[in-house]
């Protein structure tokens, strides 16, 4: 038995995403069925609707950042019921016995399914995401939406927040540390919030004048022209703590003097070659380090959105019709959006 | 008042070292005088010596493993006094203010004078290094050397002694951690011999073999070779920390896969570009790092001249007559030692 379900896929490199049906599975005793009300659009919907990885199996949903309600739960679920206002990021499940399961790092965890183009650990089926009218998810990784959180706006934590959240955590961001965050698109403005509300000293690095008064507004003390010699003169050993959302190649190597000793750059929106070389001198004379770091795990998604219920934080938002995405992704490669698309879902039954 | 010393100096990116007469100051009050009695063969002296790194200015007296006895102290001298083992590192002077000299990280202080090419911070004269009778060094940058240790063995801890142990500790090797090392030379052999100490489990990576039996005694538990792919699967995932001590451009990206999620890889021993391109794909999936480290801070390389005195460690060394410097580097080049060449100074009056 299985469910007939409505989605928007891509069916190669080169198609938009079209009108899709496909099944999804009744639910296993750890099931949860979630009505999808919102997804959001990140770029590696993007990425992945093209190929860019090499990695998709066609056709393919996209869609990690699902905000629904449940409308049914399977026979051994205890911590949800229908009615709740749920979440589904870029995970749903993982083999539960490795030590970066053990640890609530799920997302390292080498048998991790991810949301769409994954394969299910029972079924053997490709998953398919959030760009559809349900889903159903084993409990585990179902994340509970505060009742203070706009369900709209709520919807880019679930990947955007939760890729700059983890590292802030990891890399101990808060009172008394120097954030700088690269680029201002969907990850980056999270990054602003999240290093602001964490109570870190925020600055936007940003290629392109304008932006000044929108990074003030989401939470930068100040903003710094990359491309001014003296203004990257002016932060030279400042920043304990570089969160680089930049999803395109791109040369690390103008960030690297302002990191202070022992400061740490992370990538976590680039996959591939460090081009041009990354020169290693300025990271031996100040034990500086460049590392990656990947969404995040359940506990740490919740954790999250906690945080996020507390403090009043979400996405800013462009909500969009399903029918709309192929042009919504056009204009995310232009970065004209302020700054996440989210797709209102009850359009695709208009 | 200053003093004549006997040194050997390079004039000339080409030229060989040769004898070199030159002056030392005479003691101010917080000097120690030293005679040199042994003084370590680093690569970073033939580095300097040939302006790899285009900061040298001639004539330059290398060496910065220096070992000797106090034959003199200034007048407000209080923890040495004639007659004590002593050794000088890298660095003679630091500003002693900022947030890196208050955390007894001088290595990292903007105003760090190092011990040969340096500029003093006081009379601004250029220093010159340990290939020399003796020296003249502000107290607060003097080591004591335990009476353990074997003073021709002890010289190296001072460069890459403490080069190796300052990322181990800082990355926290020790019982539980898993800690692997790439190249077998002058730091190669230290690492090996620290970690194991500090109780990690620890493996050689090296390109060649026949490494195996000397490994195995200098600490490793096992050897992996590095140009064999069944052997690098073997090991993915695997390590927590990998110092990597080569001092020439190499591909890191071999490595990457052996580190654990969340693992390090350090960079002890080059300077210069990350060619091939750094592959940062890996980083992200299971938040690796690259990062650089520089020698150590003075009371770090006390720490460890005091553990290697209560474990028993010191370099493998090959003691030389001053006169085979330059046939030294030649063979330092070619990797030709075991594992580190010691002038014995006595032959500078030969």
């Amino acid at each position: 038995m299985s469910q007939n379900v409505l989605g928007y896929a891509a069916t190669a490199p080169a198609s938009d995403l079209a009108p899709f049906g496909f099944q999804r599975r009744d639910p296993r005793p750890d099931d949860v069925v979630i009505e999808i009300l919102y997804c959001g659009v990140c770029h590696s919907d993007l990425h992945t609707a093209r190929n860019d990885w090499g990695w998709t199996t066609y056709p393919i949903v996209p869609g990690h950042e699902i905000i629904g309600r449940v409308s049914a739960v399977g026979s051994a679920v205890t911590r949800f019921k229908a009615g709740d206002r749920v979440g589904v990021g870029c995970l749903v499940d993982s083999c539960h016995t490795c030590p970066a399961c053990e640890s609530g790092e799920e997302q390292y965890c080498d048998g991790a399914t991810y949301t769409y183009g994954g394969t299910d650990r029972h079924d053997h089926s490709i998953t398919q995401g959030g760009y559809s009218e349900k889903v159903v998810v084993s409990e585990a990784f179902v994340l509970r939406i505060p009742d203070a959180l706009d369900l709209q706006a709520a919807a880019p934590l679930l990947c955007a927040g939760i890729t700059t959240w983890s590292p802030l955590r990891h890399w101990k961001a808060g009172p008394g540390t120097r954030v700088a965050v690269v680029g201002l698109g969907g990850l980056g403005h999270m990054a602003l919030k999240l290093a602001k509300a964490l109570g870190a000293d925020v600055t936007l690095f940003t290629r392109s004048q304008g932006k000044e008064q929108d990074a003030l507004r989401l939470g930068a003390d100040r903003i710094v022209l990359s491309t001014d010699p003296a203004q990257m003169a002016a932060v030279a050993g400042r920043f304990d703590l570089i969160i680089d959302t930049v999803p395109y190649v791109h040369d690390l190597n103008p960030y690297m003097p302002a990191l202070a000793t022992s400061g740490t750059l992370v990538l976590v929106g680039y996959l591939g070659a460090l081009d041009p070389f990354l020169n290693s001198t300025p990271m031996v004379l100040r034990r500086k380090s460049v590392a990656g770091s990947l969404i995040g795990g359940i506990k740490e998604t919740q954790e999250l959105l906690d945080f996020c219920g507390e403090h009043g934080i979400a996405s800013d938002v462009e909500v969009i019709r399903i029918q709309d995405i192929n042009h919504a992704f056009g204009r995310m490669l232009k970065s004209d959006v302020k700054y996440r698309f989210v797709i209102d879902m009850a359009s695709l039954k208009a």
